[in-house]
């Protein structure tokens, strides 16, 4: 038994490292993600030793200090620098931060994140109007320091730099799976890591309602399974998130999706329950009941309670997927539809949301709701969240409501970065006038939790959301799908040094699938494969929360490395497949190592029967792999395929992208082009 | 550029594989660890499927409740069955747990933590007197479920099982490094899992003041840089230990590593101060003022203040490493020992002792100590804790002291998981009589925390400590090397499971100093090493604790899996040399790995200056792992060794012992073994 497991991913290597000089003479890589707004080079650069000074000549406080230490310390670890401590309030030190004031007491859509980096061969100093826009800066700072291979320095370089969208926001789903604190927190680094500034907390779903409520105390204590965050680990997630300039904004969805919170107050719906914590996805058919004043005073109160908690102007209301059936066979509600004229439950919810916008407002809080809660009696204050897709939000806008994109950022719909980078939210092609732009503030990365634990969250979320960061903050103009690729490794390894775990999951899901450490050829036939999409894993495999999420599908990575580099390598092959000698060597190696693994793998699924699922794949990856190699001879003209060959292997192509089971392969595409130039 | 990084690993892998059967007939396969007292194993086995119901007939409590929930959850994960929730009180059950009462209310070294478990192919029992003894059985159950690769079941075995020695231990310094609650958690999971159950939490030293107190908020306030925990987070811990049949010892190391104590209150000691925290490792010169009646004034109200706490019955003073330097330039401290007729430090350090024990007694609290307190005015109710050997342990029983050993078990050395096994705290040949040997109470596995942080920590502690939990569980006669590390591979997987990092971490500091995610031939080059004991690393690497630990030695695991493979890959090829023809490839195929990867890791080293330093142990390895290839050759008989050869090879094995770098090989001894068989 033997695999040749390493050879395909370092026949990827070669590719980036190629990109990255040897013993460079100080020269500036840019591995910044995102992308600054203004950058020019200089000559020369900053050696990062330990001589280098730090000085805070103008403001600062406890946040500007603990924002400085810990981009310090993540210098110092990655340099291997002894730790520099003692900060003092010197201009003349060799690193400068030098910044106006604290900004706003409650970070706003408005707070100025903007700051310059000026980096000279003895000197670097960073400019900002506020302590979030130093905190920008300092990111970027940890992304300048390089190496050429004997000494760390900071290249010198000019920055100027501001987002071009005002929000830009992570959502991360704990209803349908807790995440622990600390899962919370380390992906708050890893969003200040690349500068992305809403953290919107989905806290309430049909299956467990997260946030300790102390009036109403049954609430999480019989909606969570004792999952829940009690009130102080949610005012230090908001602390924490603030730290890094970070907003939390808490989503309390409602009317629908509300089945948890009636698990203790059954008469928050229209029919008496009881009710317990929905098990199942999918749209719930139970609803809160709008036409009981008692619902309106315990939101009220509710929400004047989680004001305490969470200081953000905003606060997301849900209001989505909300399909009325209950309200529909509820004898009260239909009478209260006629009485108020109301034709459609559409228009009932109309109502209720205007009802839960008014008490948001009493307790100084904007309402922000999903696409359905759009109607033309909506107050053009509510912000917009479109989950259906740009064109909701353009027509928003140009109602005159502010609002955020999410539609092509699911990450469930497991797409790769690529397909989200090139989502733009506000292209120049979008028919709305300059005024009607500015409404358009941002956009939002969706982590959906129906298939993520604590295990596999990161996984899931990273890097792709850095490749979004970078389209939610970097001109529009900044689109070079390789260059993005190139960077996201580099910056998939600092969010990694961070915590995070979005690399390490695969192996350690993979050794327990295994059971046991000898996992190079799991791994290899691994870099083939992706999760499927979101419905498909629904429709092929029926899962509810209670479902343990053991499978390969979990273990694996959505859009691995490969998956890029292999359709680069390809179309670079395609340019000339007769006269190309760079490509054709490394594709025959990652077909090779496919090949190779799969005896291997088969044998481990023969020991595993949660492996044994994926049994359809390991037999298809041989065929494909010698498919592959095959066209590559064929292509480089030295034999010539035999008749039926192409149409053979194009159906076998299609075969394999057949769903069957809860991976699929990542190379099909370029796979079929080289079988396709073929002649 | 191309290397067989998988082939060396895959290589051993099959030895370990080849002990388990494929697709045998539920045949039981022993992988528990630590092993039971009595184990019978009978026919045929019983399917873990969604059709396992659990039954509590008699006493449940929260404690057993939640227990059972992990447990199942565990055993869910692994084969895939949806989770089952519902626990009836029905004895009728196929999993019943059966147990006498709660046990005690604050756990003693005398809980009873015995059980039965009996598995018969319809019906598993669980019995116990208490419910830590049905924690234990848990565990055990959990280490049963098997598969043979269709199914998973837990084979029909009849199992009588309870501890060798009381007190089991973990002790982690947390003072010179701050370990975060996340990470004690989880290493309090692992212990649960291999039935230790003390967590001795070493909370005070020069370097870190780490917990809360509420009325000297200057301790931690001033002695910690801001890292410790809260009384609440202290509280949090205790109870997640108690829920896991896990005690918790703190210590206040006194009256020496204390200098963390005195920037906040420098009237503790004899000199004035001020102090600063201290960074240096190594023994401290001062101390806290023995004469001084408010020395004894605080610590009364302290330790009054860390019972409410801390409900254990021990509290652990230290006492270690006190030179009595400070003692001895300060006039009114050689004044106070003219008037008390001390004659040495030492005499003045007992009169501490019996001071702070009376004050411990006074609190309700028995008073451990390192072996530096033992002297004949210590009453016999103080426990002894050897970190200087079994003898001064044996010395304490002789004289009537309870005990426990460490001295073997310091972490830091980085011997292996075997040497750590087979040092017995108490053998037969120790020359005490039954009475004596009572007070043997057990062991302590030490983990300082000189070089060892967050990211590293759990790599130190796992595996091996999983293997001193079998020393202190199981019969003095369970010593098979060999089948230890068969399933110590398969524990460390359990607990890799639990959230530990003791295997993911490797990777991710690899991956963090090359810079790149393709590190397989650095894993290949880390499979042959480990770190140098602490001593070699301080004398070779001036550190303190502001050294970045982000070195290969941090990445690189002690003792990793192919240490004892390639140990016993020789040892089976020496018996027969000329003949044996299942090692020869085995052991041909991780040397070609090994001299492979050596061009790519010494790439890699060009660019970056931290890998760089490792590069002597690159260029050995390529000789080397030569060697050991031609010593295959000469072994098989196919060529004859020249003149000279051998010498040439064994002093070549010599200079790549000496200490040079920071990490050394794992394979020297198995390949001077080698190259001494050649004629």
């Amino acid at each position: 038994m033997k695999t040749l497991a390493a050879a395909g991913i370092l026949a990827m290597a070669a590719l980036t490292s190629s990109t990255l000089p040897l013993h460079a003479q100080a020269a500036f890589v840019n591995t910044l993600m995102p992308q600054p707004a203004h950058l020019t080079t200089a000559a020369g650069s900053l050696p990062w030793t330990d001589s280098i000074t730090v000085g805070v000549p103008r403001f600062h406080d406890q946040r500007l200090d603990d924002a400085i230490a810990r981009t310090l310390e993540q210098i110092e670890r990655k340099t291997g620098v002894h730790r520099q401590r003692s900060i003092s309030t010197s201009g003349d030190s060799t690193l400068v931060i030098d910044v106006d004031g604290a900004g706003e007491a409650i970070q706003s859509l408005d707070e100025n994140e903007s700051y310059t980096l000026t980096a000279t061969p003895s000197k670097v100093t960073i400019h900002a109007a506020t302590v979030v826009g130093a905190m920008r800066g300092l990111t970027t700072l940890l992304q300048l320091v390089q190496t050429d291979g004997h000494t760390f320095f900071v290249p010198a370089v000019s920055i100027d730099d501001s987002p071009r969208f005002r929000w830009r926001g992570l959502m991360i789903d704990v209803g349908r799976h807790f995440e622990p604190v600390d899962v919370i927190k380390r992906n708050l680094d890893a969003m200040a890591a690349v500068k992305l500034n809403v953290f919107h907390w989905h806290l309430t779903e049909d299956q467990g309602f997260r946030i300790e409520s102390k009036l109403f105390p049954k609430l999480a204590g019989e909606g969570s399974d004792g999952l829940y965050y009690t009130q102080d680990q949610a005012r230090e997630i908001v602390a924490y998130a603030r730290a890094r300039g970070i907003r939390v904004v808490p989503e309390f969805d409602m009317p629908g999706h509300t089945r948890a919170w009636l698990v203790g107050h059954p008469e928050l719906s229209s029919d008496p329950g009881p009710y317990t914590i929905r098990r199942e996805f999918g749209v719930e058919e139970v609803a809160m009941d709008p036409t009981k004043e008692s619902t309106y005073q315990l939101l009220d109160a509710f929400f004047g309670e989680m004001a305490t908690i969470f200081p953000d102007p905003y606060l997301h209301l849900g209001g989505d997927e909300t399909p009325g059936t209950q309200w529909k066979n509820s004898p009260h509600v239909v009478e209260f539809m006629h009485e108020h004229n109301f034709k459609t439950t559409e228009e009932l919810q109309t109502y209720f949301s205007q009802r839960v916008l008014e008490l948001a407002k009493k307790h100084g809080k904007h309402m922000v709701g999903w696409d359905e809660i759009l109607n033309p009696a909506l107050p053009t204050d509510a912000i917009i969240h479109s989950w259906r897709g740009a064109q909701s939000l353009y027509d928003a806008a140009q109602r005159g409501y502010q609002g955020i994109l999410s539609q092509p950022y699911y990450l469930d719909g497991m797409k790769s970065a690529e397909e989200h980078y090139l989502a733009d939210p506000l292209p120049a092609s979008a028919n709305l006038t300059p005024a009607q732009r500015q409404l358009v503030l941002g956009g939002e990365v969706c982590m959906w939790g129906e298939h993520v634990n604590q295990l596999s969250i990161d996984s899931r979320i990273w890097p792709r959301t850095a490749a979004v960061a970078e389209r939610f903050w970097s001109p529009e103009s900044v689109t070079d799908v390789d260059d993005m690729y190139r960077r996201l490794a580099v910056e998939s390894l600092r969010i990694e040094a961070l915590g995070l775990t979005q690399i390490t999951h695969e192996g350690a899901a993979l050794r327990e699938l295994a059971g046991t450490e000898e996992i190079s050829a799991l791994r290899t036939f691994s870099s083939a494969l992706q999760p499927v999409p979101f419905g498909e894993r629904y429709r092929g495999q029926h899962t509810d929360q209670l479902t343990p999420l053991d499978n390969l599908v979990d273990a694996i990575r959505p859009d691995p490395p490969s998956r890029h580099q292999v359709a680069m390598l390809v179309r670079d092959l395609l340019k000339s497949p007769k006269t190309n000698t760079a490509a054709r060597p490394q594709l025959k190696s990652i077909f090779q190592a496919w090949a190779d693994c799969v005896p291997a793998v088969e044998a481990q699924m023969n020991r595993s029967p949660l492996l044994a699922e994926a049994r359809p794949r390991a037999q298809q990856l041989a065929g494909l792999a010698r498919t592959g190699q095959q066209a590559l001879d064929y292509l480089s003209g030295a034999k010539k395929a035999p008749a039926g060959w192409k149409q053979a292997k194009l159906a076998e192509i299609e075969e394999a992208r057949k769903p069957q089971v809860l991976v699929r392969f990542t190379f099909l595409d370029p796979l079929h082009d080289l079988v396709n130039a073929v002649q």
